[in-house]
């Protein structure tokens, strides 16, 4: 059977949260935001080996959360760099480094916001399903509003049907995301699909989930709370 | 002094509310929707005329919803047509029919959903204020999310600083949706800036709100209750 991985990349600083705690560790019902993350990869019922890149600076708070919130979900930390980028390059070294080419041969990896506690373990097994074949998968949502393509002085009308909004999880055949984080880091790169089909790869979109909110500015703390109340209690 | 007027759309049927009231009636805190709407416009204080264009079959039930609740801002009721384009057409002309040309030589009219009840008077008076320079000008927020453009099979990633999703209430110099509205309705037309634009106006854009929801799916009704209690409350 072939592994399968998902790192999930919670080394930012939140600095749109108006607070200095990143916004990964504000407290959602009565869990910090991602223990509910881990918790949802960890429901999904396949056997993940979950991967956390953390902040060097914040693993000793982050042992001492788990302590308090009696958290025990298996997972292992990997210190985070400086950028995205870095950090998820660290979850992939770490994944390389203790398992066998033969483990690694058909291996899935997925990739993931730290900051997005409601992705739904359907939306988590349909990505890994389809990856199997199409290698790199990633959600994404469409837009109920109109949307314009331009600047503020000049924009146009577009169809909103050829509009997507990314989300993560993003799932890759592992040796796509090895071979990709290989290259030189680049400003282009917003998210792992970038960097995966700056090689050339053909990157397939998968129907996402409006509930799978990434938790940026603070009021969608409160948007979460009423979603996680709706959906997974 | 110039006339302003605002048209508030609430002719919609809701099909995807999963219920057989329209959105605009549901109630959000203690009031409906559209009440909530209409007070935006009534409170941002700048001696707006207020048209709603509702669906012929709901007037009624409208004015015992308004006794019901003791709702009391002043408004003029339209009735709709059977698409939102028809449904603002309706609007102008009751406008046209009503006012002397002294008073719409200058006048400005905004377009807005009757399910965004969240807009803030800033917002209100920053458009109108943009719309005695600028002609067309419509509030629009950039997303937090990487954006792709194409389909499923095939899509591309953006910058996503240059996609914008466009919000209500739009603000046009009246003539300029006079003259729009005359045209043949078109499936390109999503908004009233592609009605204005299509006659080769150039539509402005101004910095929306990220609170300015449009009530779509259920659970939007219970982020626009966060959002009221923390803005309005």
């Amino acid at each position: 059977m072939s592994e399968k991985f998902v790192i999930i990349v919670a080394g930012g600083v939140g600095s749109r949260m108006n607070s200095t705690l990143p916004k990964q560790f504000h407290l959602l019902g009565n869990l910090p935001v991602l223990m509910h993350t881990i918790r949802r990869f960890a429901q999904a019922d396949l056997g993940l080996r979950i991967v956390v890149v953390l902040s060097a600076g914040m693993q000793t708070f982050w042992e001492e959360l788990c302590v308090k919130h009696h958290f025990t979900e298996n997972h292992h930390v990997v210190a985070g760099g400086s950028t995205r980028f870095q950090s998820v390059r660290n979850g992939l070294n770490y994944i390389q480094e203790n398992f066998t080419s033969e483990q690694l041969n058909q291996a899935k990896i997925a990739v993931h916001d730290g900051a997005r506690p409601l992705v739904s373990s359907t939306l988590i097994q349909n990505l890994f399903a389809a990856a199997n074949e199409l290698q790199a998968v990633i959600p994404a949502v469409q837009s109920t509003n109109s949307i314009r393509i331009g600047n503020k002085e000049r924009s146009e009308i577009t169809d909103r049907d050829h509009v997507w909004q990314v989300q993560t999880p993003q799932v890759f055949a592992a040796h796509l995301l090895f071979e990709g984080y290989k290259q030189e880091e680049d400003r282009s790169f917003t998210d792992d699909a970038s960097v995966v089909e700056k090689m050339g790869n053909i990157v397939r979109i998968l129907e996402g989930d409006h509930f799978n909110l990434k938790i940026t500015h603070p009021e969608d703390l409160d948007i979460a709370q009423v979603y996680l109340d709706k959906l997974f209690t």
